[in-house]
């Protein structure tokens, strides 16, 4: 991977803290693993309120996840006041979620001033392994002005 | 909107059923508004629970339901005894989810025998009118083999 | 649809200009058909030179023509001075690209001042009439500031 | 990378042959550079004819050649007599494609049956080194039956 430039050294400390202001983080159980610049990991158990009807994690959910380690990705690379959009994502499921947790990892591809295009995969885990499950490609925006990111 | 060719008669009654199994729906509050041959509303509240950073509801949110409305609507136009599985999708988020409910429609652009193609569009409704928030195509996949979606 | 403003009332003239500089439209034999504000028609002929291994048009080919379409519909709603660059697309093929002609359309769905998100359709034309094979969703930049462009 | 199972030995002599048969690969000068089970390398050297407004490669080549890579990458993993088919892809443009050659490299994620998803890299090569230019993740089917590929 390449290195990137920090342009915030605070960056953990405000990644966490936006973290924990999304509410739905906390109620599907979502935890943060690591968080270096560029690349971030998150983990969240298997939780039967949020499945499909063959009783795997919900597609919806895997997807939420790897949309939200890329945004806290491509967050850690940018400068102060900044705050991170999501202006479109694609995800492609590989095998159903059965596990008894889940691992997603984003990483940044590609940062920019204004659009920053960041990747993420997630894994299925259980007694059997680690298996890939999901892939999805994020492009973030960097917005400054507060009020744009509170319409 | 072409007119489809129905496979399966009983299609609303089992799209119905289905959707019933998928306990993220119930957990989420989501309901289903219409059911037509490719052609699918649903509709859910507000809720505090599955909000980002800013109080809105979380994209995840949006894109799962836009997900679901697809998987229907793709669901209505295939053959008895099929399952349907989201092979991919693509999200664009176009304004915040600000509003006091949520519409959901979903159509199909192309029905298939193994690949089916679907649109979806979400509206933030709230006093103010409705207002597009985001748009979804994901690529369903018909599977007649149950074993496969149980993988 | 929408009915858009247009920022620069010389919309038309700057986009077949900066149409006609494109030398790859003039290698495919891509015209414009029409220019309003936010909807952009291209039609090109068959070309046995840009086909894939079965005879009918690559398609790559289709989604150039889509990505394009989306480009200038865009174009059309920016101002004076700005240029267009796509930040990403997604295309699904829906049906071989077999005919005598293709026509795209593209139609923004929402402009911005940063981020603008605008979808196209492609269909072939021959005897039997006009068919849907492909969609796109394309990401569009605005860019002032020419030399990024040319970076 | 994963190491895939191959069950059509003859992959790479059938994989060159079916490349030679697109007229459109021989228009752009697009050449093979390695074959091996779920992996392809192309190669296509500048071209003034296939450039956008500023002399740069026409993105619309650069995700074309991706696409082309991606789907021989899933061919190679194909039983003998199966055909590939693009259901869809998505491409992020990260950098202009300035440069004198342009790489493309093509690995496949997860093989299926019936669907295989494949992501593929571009870089511009020039004195100056490679540079990333974008990304593609692709969504490639297995076509058994002839007459539908033609179709």
């Amino acid at each position: 991977m390449t290195e990137f430039q920090v342009k915030n050294p605070n960056y953990e400390v405000l990644a966490r803290k936006s973290f924990a202001g999304q509410a739905m983080m906390t109620e599907l159980g979502v935890e943060i693993v690591t968080v270096a610049p560029g690349a971030v990991t998150l983990s969240m158990p298997y939780d039967a309120r949020f499945t499909q009807q063959h009783g795997f994690l919900h597609g919806g959910v895997v997807a939420s996840c790897m949309d939200t380690v890329c945004g806290f990705a491509a967050f850690t690379l940018m400068p102060p006041d900044a705050g991170v959009l999501t202006v479109e994502y694609k995800t492609n499921f590989l095998s159903a979620a059965r596990g008894e947790r889940f691992k997603f990892t984003g990483e940044v591809v590609k940062p920019g001033s204004t659009i920053t295009v960041a990747e993420a995969k997630a894994h299925a885990v259980s007694d059997r392994g680690e298996k890939l499950i999901a892939t999805l490609t994020a492009t973030l925006m960097t917005v400054m002005d507060r009020d744009e990111v509170k319409g």
